[in-house]
């Protein structure tokens, strides 16, 4: 994070442990209620980095909002939720770690990972559910939008005919639809002009996607030292941008090794799948996609005047978009 | 359902006519979403009795609704929540068939599931969500207990020592709170007193009670031609009322055996386990306390004058808790 500057550090992290002291709170206020409790609060509070959290501060305050505590729990409504898709992810991605800490699922078994990630679906709803219908419904419609994609992803696994439209519609649904959305409520809490909240979901949507994409990069040339090994969006079939990419720059001799390599992967042919993906030009591709949708996304705030705000919700777009690589 | 009489039975009908439509009609307009509203879908329209949002129907026309158009968005969430509740349940008891159709994870593996649970949970909150705090609040609270019984019940399983007070307290969560988050939020949005809707609540939760122990008494007693196999919850490790009851009565050697039968399970040990019951008078002591919650339910309902609708109420409540009895 070095080429951010130390007041959006500041700020970030100041945000960043009144969303974490908040969520705590709000888990020892129910902690009488059991193990559900328990487990889905170590869950929770196990480090997650409250990007979308901070984000919609960041966009509140731009928007003009004057009172950061009206926002709060509907922050902690995304990460509530945010939280128990990773819980139910984990399950069938069969994932040991998140988070640093060993999976629901992978201790406690499938009964009370499935139970545990629907408590946290209900208080993510509970606390959205006390805003108005216009923001209920943003919740609705994304968290519709990830169950959707989800299925569709598992549609695409294996599938080496993915297209990159494909992958879009996937990765807006899954990943970028929470990035909007909470931008986006954001915004009319802070009750922004209609151009204002369509710039904010806008710009949340392409930061979304962005998101995304260095997770795919990460995934292939990230640092292990994170935790998660890589490859294994490969070897669990998922069809990412440079891998679909390079299935389609590719021809004859090569692209038949590489579809064989996708298909089959283990670990052996990591080294091989990362010279054809050198070779088809597909790491740099995606950097240049990630920095179009960076583009993209700081383009939408232009109707913002400059202010002290806008350059931190720039500094995290660049966090986001620029982490590990 | 002889006994009920035939005006009851057409409003019956009626109601679940009026709640099949709108449930249709709503995931007619969500399926080109794709798969996840499919087998969503399939599930949600297999035919269930709509006991919950016939009940909340009727008590809303009884605490004094004029509009039931008002009341049809909450019925469907209470629907959808409790079909998506079905979904996940199915899969960690491993049941092969719901509603007389295979269950999801059997025909659609684990992931999917999953996700289809999860999108039937976000319809039933983003409808619900439609609707006042008071409302949203009822709704986050009996989603949240059913978690936190589901996961007190696999905490319970096999285990010996569970009391009533234990099973009351996992029941109270996982089925009686949705008939009383029912009535409760139905007296809500019928602008009742906050005299009606606490009767109306504390009545739907001695019919979910009663409902839960005829359920117990079926496994046990039941007609098999139904479609599950007489004693899959013993099977399960599920601590019914009639084991409880038992294990309390007996003493000695019947104790000893009892326990052995219930710890090792198998079908050819059904038959003793049943003369073990009926020795401790098990089958009766249930049956008396489903009349008892039934009558405490009645009870509730003193504060509303004698009327058509309140004989449709009592009706309602009698087939529930007479049901293949």
């Amino acid at each position: 994070m070095a080429h951010i500057s130390e007041g959006s550090q500041n700020r970030f992290e100041e945000l960043r442990n009144d969303i974490e002291q908040s969520l705590e709170e709000m888990i020892a206020s129910r902690i009488n209620s059991g193990e559900v409790v328990e487990l889905a609060g170590r869950m929770l509070l196990a480090g997650g980095k409250r990007l979308r959290p901070i984000m919609m501060f960041l966009a509140y305050e731009l928007a003009g909002g004057k009172n950061p505590d009206d926002l709060m729990p509907l922050a902690k409504a995304f990460e509530f939720l945010h939280t128990a898709t990773l819980v139910h992810d984990d399950i069938y991605d069969e994932a040991t770690h998140r988070r640093g800490v060993p999976t629901i699922h992978t201790e406690h078994g499938l009964a009370k990972a499935i139970i545990v990630g629907d408590w946290l679906f209900v208080q993510g709803y509970a606390l959205g559910g006390r805003y108005n219908q216009e923001i209920v419904t943003i919740i609705g419609n994304y968290c519709s939008d990830i169950a959707v994609s989800e299925i569709s992803q598992i549609e695409h696994i294996n599938n080496l005919k993915t297209t990159p439209e494909d992958y879009l519609s996937i990765v807006r649904g899954k990943t970028a639809g929470p990035f909007s959305g909470g931008c986006h409520s954001a915004a009319i809490i802070a009750g922004a002009s209609d151009e204002q909240k369509l710039a904010l979901a806008n710009f949340g949507m392409e930061i979304g996607i962005a998101y995304q994409l260095v997770d795919d990069l990460l995934d292939l040339k990230g640092d292990e030292s994170i935790g998660k090994p890589r490859g294994s969006d490969v070897y669990e079939g998922k069809m990412t941008l440079p891998l679909i990419h390079s299935l389609t720059i590719h021809h004859g001799k090569n692209r038949e090794r590489l579809a064989e390599i996708i298909s089959n992967f283990n670990y052996d042919l990591f080294d091989e799948l990362i010279q054809l993906l050198e070779k088809s030009d597909s790491f740099s591709y995606t950097e240049i996609l990630i920095q179009n949708h960076f583009d993209r996304a700081m383009k939408y705030l232009d109707i913002f005047g400059d202010s002290e705000i806008k350059q931190h919700l720039l500094a995290l777009s660049e966090y986001i978009t620029k982490r590990k690589l």
